[in-house]
């Protein structure tokens, strides 16, 4: 069935007869998780099944000079697999392979395709862990999370997604497959291009397969959540976790919005007057945990309003559970929302918690937030209703002053989520205008005819090249 | 004494009159630590003191079109700080001011002279440890460490340098100072530009001031030596540790060469017939480290000749001591060495340290090996007479047949050391063809003048611009 056009023609000859898609195919035109119902249009969308097939595609594309558009488990929030005005979307579901994993090495190779909640099994049946735990671990994949440098809860004590990165295979401009590092676990031989290409949203090339470090798993992980009556007294707690010197694997927090949002589902019930929750956990060998626990219990208790610290494994996971959850059930008071992820340095983050209410006020929208404390990572909420036009104008003017808020208090726009298309051009109001023009100059290096994924993380203005 | 030259005139208007140091000051044309004997020829010697001054060298340089060849505390191996023929030393050893430091918040701000044993000092005396533990803690300065992404031993557990860099300030060309990252812990705004001058040797801009992580210091830690008969049991013991599951925070070893040259000055003393010795280490609490250490001694113990494992602070530190001298011992067994730190996946262990003993003897030399066993990372070592010609033209083919056996392993060519001046061009036996034309694209892109430590850190050819 080669019907369709000159160019579907030209896919299948690439990826097969049953690897191109019809073009309205809708689950790949826009985010999956997004309130801002960015949708695009694509010329095609096709599922290359191997790392070849993804080369050939860079190099048609090169002939061609048509755009490709990198598309993981689509769970991103920037918009960045979104094709925007055509091209063709490269969607790495296929490529499923676990190439290869030697346990006993604390190692894995894995192609693009590859659930994160996939790795993390693989690794939890032998012993060991994939620390990075970004949300929506089953539909994102590690192609995905390695494009926006996925983080998580447990960033906090174990890095983010690059942290565990040791090797990429990529597919680059005009069409060649290279190999940076590899199943090795240092490497200053050449410019660090795996990390550059590790966060670059798909702008640089196409990974389609990664060499991942593990670790032992910890034996127990204990978490224990604190309640405080507002914002003063929780992000007190949180400075002095950190200050007690404990070695707290993860250090959350949720805002009287959010846990307005989300309480009624924590099966412990939060307590009267509660405005503020901490969560933070223990890990280590069975001993250690319960002794960091004591600890944490010990910092978190003074000026809280309880404190609760589950024990049994269904009851830790089911904690976890809830926290993956708070997201879903924040965009449920109203239908929809805009959430952003700003970096500020922990000693600001009241002022970055006050600030979005104080936002959201001007903007006559609910704001909430919740996230990564001791990272200073923070998922500022803006509420709206769906369809909308008027609130989501205001909610984008929200988040505009909220990008200010963190460069303003010494931080970043985007700790997490990355630019895509959403935050196109912000990074002008943070980075210096050299550094900017070096961003660009980079782009150009990798990608002279700007085929990959074009309009996404744009640094200054559009791209000259 | 505004006298000298032109050039000299301009560069004290930079630096100010005492900051221009006599071009024939020889402990800044050479590495401090090489046998290679690489030593060159500076216009100027320059001691900047701000980072003001610096962005005014970077700016003259370009006008100038003089390069500048950024130098640390000079430890290193590659010749990377040596001028070759020509340009501006820029040492930055008068750049020690601690800008920030904020024990509860685990981070620190410091100037790119400031050596590492003073930010670990620092860290340490308010319970806090930089993990990083590259040799020469003394001397190595910290943009140094930076700039080749330093290791040590306890990169095992804690990785590399750059895990632990949060934000640099740069001066760039053609003469910008611009601030990547900061005081926060999560950052994916931009193309990752922090993590690509981290290990670029200065040649895509000198570092001038660091925001460092620190981490809560283990309570406790406590080594555990154990010797074995040789390469087989002693690699085996490696893997054994890997497969154990235990936490090592260190995982290290020395064949027998690295054994007789400084066996003799270990306290604890060798036992007869050891041809291998693994050190590993456990930290964490009191509790925990004594938990893991018997662990470690239970995995260790089968088939070796013995095991030591030290106790008081004293001895502890004292053993660490030692480890740190063995490149020194080495050396003094003829008086010179050419010792390179290739990678290779630690499964391929054996057959680098094996590998790097019969390489020796194809080209008559005596050679041994030690280092980081848990991260492939070995220090493979070809002895030779100083001054001998013969010998170390021996030494570097033999150099050059190990890198060609790292690749072989699925390796690479450095681990700690970086591409300096002797390695000029090796990369192109390792990268793909495509990765070594964007190596050269990316040095363009941020250096288009050729300016910033020319003829180092090169992938293929000399680099066209």
């Amino acid at each position: 069935m080669s019907t369709g056009s000159a160019l579907e023609r030209e896919l299948r000859s690439i990826v097969g007869e049953d690897g191109v898609l019809p073009t309205d195919t809708r689950a790949y035109l826009a985010d999956a998780t997004e309130s801002r119902s960015i949708s695009g249009r694509a010329d095609a969308v096709v599922l290359p099944s191997t790392a070849e097939q993804v080369r050939e595609l860079v190099a048609w594309s090169d002939r061609a000079e048509v755009p490709l558009i990198p598309r993981g488990g689509g769970t991103g929030f920037a918009g960045g697999a979104v094709p925007v005005d055509g091209g063709v979307v490269v969607a790495l579901e296929r490529m499923t392979a676990i190439r290869a994993f030697d346990p006993g090495l604390w190692r894995m190779q894995v192609e693009a395709g590859v659930t994160t909640a996939t790795v993390r099994r693989l690794a939890r049946e032998n012993g060991l862990v994939f620390p990075p735990d970004p949300g929506a671990g089953e539909q994102s994949q590690i192609g995905g999370n390695i494009a926006t440098n996925a983080g998580g809860p447990h960033a906090f004590k174990y890095g983010v997604t690059g942290a565990w990165v040791s090797g990429l295979e990529v597919a680059v401009a005009p069409g060649e497959l290279i190999t940076l590092g590899g199943p090795i676990r240092k490497d200053v031989a050449g410019y660090d291009l795996l990390s550059l290409l590790v966060g670059s949203e798909g702008t640089l090339g196409i990974v389609t397969a990664a060499w991942l470090k593990l670790i032992p798993a910890p034996e127990a992980a204990l978490p224990v959540v604190a309640f405080y009556d507002g914002i003063q007294a929780g992000c007190a707690a949180v400075e002095a976790v950190m200050a007690s010197g404990l070695p707290a694997a993860v250090l959350e927090y949720l805002d009287a919005g959010a846990l307005a949002a989300a309480g009624g589902s924590l099966a412990a019930g939060v307590p009267e007057g509660a405005a503020f929750a901490v969560i933070s956990e223990a890990d280590g060998s069975g001993a250690e945990a319960t002794r960091v626990r004591a600890g944490l219990v010990e910092v978190l208790e003074p000026g809280s309003l309880g404190v609760h610290s589950p024990e049994g494994l269904r009851e830790v996971a089911e904690l976890w559970r809830w926290r993956d959850g708070v997201s879903i059930a924040v965009t449920a008071q109203r239908g929809g929302k805009v959430s952003e992820d700003i970096v500020v340095p922990v000693d600001r983050l009241r002022d970055a918690i006050t600030g979005t209410l104080l936002i959201g006020k001007r903007h006559g929208l609910e704001a909430c937030s919740w996230g990564h404390a001791g990272d200073g990572n923070i998922h500022s909420t803006f509420l709206i209703e769906p369809g909308s036009q008027a609130e989501l104008e205001r909610a984008e003017a929200a988040a505009g002053d909220l990008f200010a808020l963190a460069v303003e208090l010494g931080g970043s726009i985007s700790g997490e989520h990355g630019i895509g298309l959403v935050k196109g051009g912000r990074l002008a109001g943070q980075w210096d205008p050299s550094a900017i023009a070096i961003h660009g100059r980079i782009k150009a290096a990798l990608d002279p005819k700007n085929l990959m994924n074009p309009g996404k993380k744009l640094a200054g203005g559009p791209l000259q090249v």
